[in-house]
């Protein structure tokens, strides 16, 4: 491969500023919830850019968009993918620089009059964040055969508005025969979301891994009464069995170093009136760890726990682990590939473990995949601050079209 | 007095069952918020019941509804009153018992032909709970001089509504000199919405006193970040802190004994999303004592305790104390004159302390105040379930009826 094969750096940060635009926030970040009017323009706009480059746009029965720039041969292509939807005041790397560095990738191949032995498509997935309909990585999983069709179509936001409704409503309810089900090899580029290779001072890695993560919904139940009259020793105040959970999940996740974590990110109480005694609190855990055994562990100490929580203060604990998304591990060869296309640019990569879930957990159960990270400054996403600098943004996406070329090739 | 004075008590149940329906829940329960529609519909019909018994009725500029039914002399009157408003999702008994009770009483005078002493007034208070406009007690606050007239109608709900424009939008917002300023005495019938009568198995107590309460904003501020890819030790969890302070309040609350209490009733989160460390977590807290000094103690123990949790996981806690309603002694004259009527319909009433705040609080410093409590089935309220059974009702309504023609020609 040429040594100056590059894309078209200014090109790409200014598709980046301009689709940060749609649903661009007050404070600098984007709200671009799954099948909301803001996602609808940018799959509008990342239809046209597509086809502005002959690249024709097919879409799923979820919504899953894929445009193919053709190459020498009819079989299985390599195929970037990654999501633009994002999460309530999130940024405008998260899921969109993965986009919009492989519409990158796509626009530079064709620029150079480069034909590929292998086709090069690029996916755009639906509702990989799980904010707007739970649970995350909708979109993969239900055309890669993880979800039912029906079930998924059936899935509600916090107001009850189903998917499949949603899909119809914006114009991506496609068809099931351009479900994205194969290819020779599948690339991801994504931010890191963490601090790892911000304090290590490195702008990329190479991705061995992501760590297994479940949902658990806990509800405690006790009984909601007056604030002032109930003398405390008669009270079964659910708030308080929430505040033990938390701790109490916390320290289950602060036990065996990373990538083990908790987090309690969701709290909603009944009736939330500063003078009634809650009756009822829901509190949403997310366990990280890096095996399916491990996350085993933490569910039961969870239950251990919330059993004695319960006796304590006469209350009922409902615990519903409600999603699991299993460790994976990422396919060599294509490890291997990223690590020469860094070595081609002039870094030689760390090796990452992914904290978080992307669509690429469930297309390595499928065909070949890797994924590439790039630095988070700060270590933060899924806020409006999250940031990937220019020179690392560009640098990623050289490793990317890098990668796809050798692998179209190979 | 005559020993067969009495209220009728099937007008009284037909009245109590007549205004539940006025924003009646599928639960059972009421949800009629103040200057909602349905508390424009209750205090229209309230209106109309004191206009078909010749009671003029006059309405304040924060809303609050005054009736009279004419004495003998034009001095102050013996002013019974309570509320209408309701929580979400509360019962059909609390407030509505007391101005029900009066309208009972204002009826059966007139039936009897009677002419006291002194004017007999009924006084519909506004926005009492505190549900829909912070703080409680509002309507009764303003009209006391507690608040200033311009703040008080510059406060808004949780969706911004102004509560000036809601008084003008459901056509209750009158003139400054129909304020309830002044009475010969203040009478409240209420339910005691908590468990001390029922376990006594006793169906009325004589009120001493209210209970200090102080409402406690609490922030906890941590930073917001992707729950998967962030490591334990780097985190800045608000919620983990938040946990703590649900703990900490719950155990200043726990120690003493009764009157003293703690509840942590509200709490939200943001961003709320079970894969986010959450950036901020805001609790509300009650705060309830037998001194003003107590309260204070408790409040120094909670900041106190809040510095050491924002050492501890990295954050910022921020305390606001934003409203007291302190310790307060009834009346010794009016305490007597319901025990003459408690004994007059074959009670020796038990002394009991409200651990609720009420209207009665504001007018106990302008007037010679007391109240009556009616037992509470299971001591619950402000839940769907609060019930009064109809002789505890009826019974409480007499001792009203009695100690209201007591005072009248005192």
């Amino acid at each position: 491969m040429s040594r100056s094969i590059a894309i078209n750096e200014q090109r790409l940060l200014d598709s980046l500023d301009a689709y940060a635009q749609i649903g661009s926030t007050a404070g600098g970040g984007v709200t671009r919830l799954a099948l909301s009017d803001e996602d609808k323009t940018a799959r509008d706009q990342l239809a046209a850019d597509l086809a502005a480059i002959d690249c024709p746009v097919v879409v799923d029965d979820f919504g899953n968009m894929t445009g193919t720039l053709a190459g020498g041969d009819n079989g299985p292509p390599v195929r970037i993918a990654s999501h633009l939807d994002t999460v309530v005041r999130g940024g405008g790397f998260d899921g969109a620089l993965g986009v919009l560095a492989g519409l990158e990738v796509l626009r530079t191949v064709r620029d150079l009059g480069l034909t590929p032995r292998r086709n090069l498509t690029l996916t755009n997935w639906t509702n990989e964040e799980g904010a707007r309909f739970e649970p995350a990585m909708l979109g993969s999983g239900a055309a890669l055969g993880v979800f039912e069709p029906g079930w998924t179509h059936e899935r509600r936001d916090g107001r009850g508005c189903r998917f499949g409704d949603e899909l119809s409503r914006i114009g991506y309810l496609g068809d099931a025969r351009h479900r994205p089900l194969n290819a020779f090899a599948g690339l991801e580029l994504h931010i890191e979301q963490g601090p790892v290779l911000d304090d290590a001072d490195e702008p990329i890695g190479v991705v061995t891994g992501i760590v297994g993560i479940t949902w658990i919904d806990v509800v405690v139940i006790g009984v909601s009464a007056h604030a002032g009259p109930t003398p405390m020793p008669l009270r079964r105040d659910a708030m308080v069995g929430a505040g033990e959970m938390i701790a109490l999940a916390h320290a289950i996740g602060s036990q065996g170093g990373s990538p083990r974590a908790s987090t309690v990110g969701r709290c909603e109480v009944e009736p939330n009136l500063i003078n009634t005694i809650p009756g009822r609190v829901r509190l949403g855990i997310d366990f990280r760890a890096g095996s399916d055994a491990e996350l085993d562990a933490m569910e039961a100490a969870l239950r251990e726990g919330a059993a004695a929580v319960a006796n304590r203060h006469r209350l009922e604990i409902e615990i519903d682990r409600f999603w699991i998304s299993s460790t994976v591990q990422f396919d060599p060869d294509v490890q291997s590939a990223i690590r020469r296309a860094c070595s081609a640019v002039g870094y030689s990569a760390r090796d990452v473990w992914s904290g978080a879930g992307h669509d690429s957990r469930y297309t390595a159960d499928r065909y070949p995949t890797g994924m590439i990270f790039v630095r988070s400054r700060g270590g933060v996403s899924h806020t409006e601050r999250e940031l990937s600098g220019p020179e690392d943004v560009c640098l990623g996406a050289n490793v990317l079209l890098r990668t796809a070329l050798d692998l179209a090739d190979a």
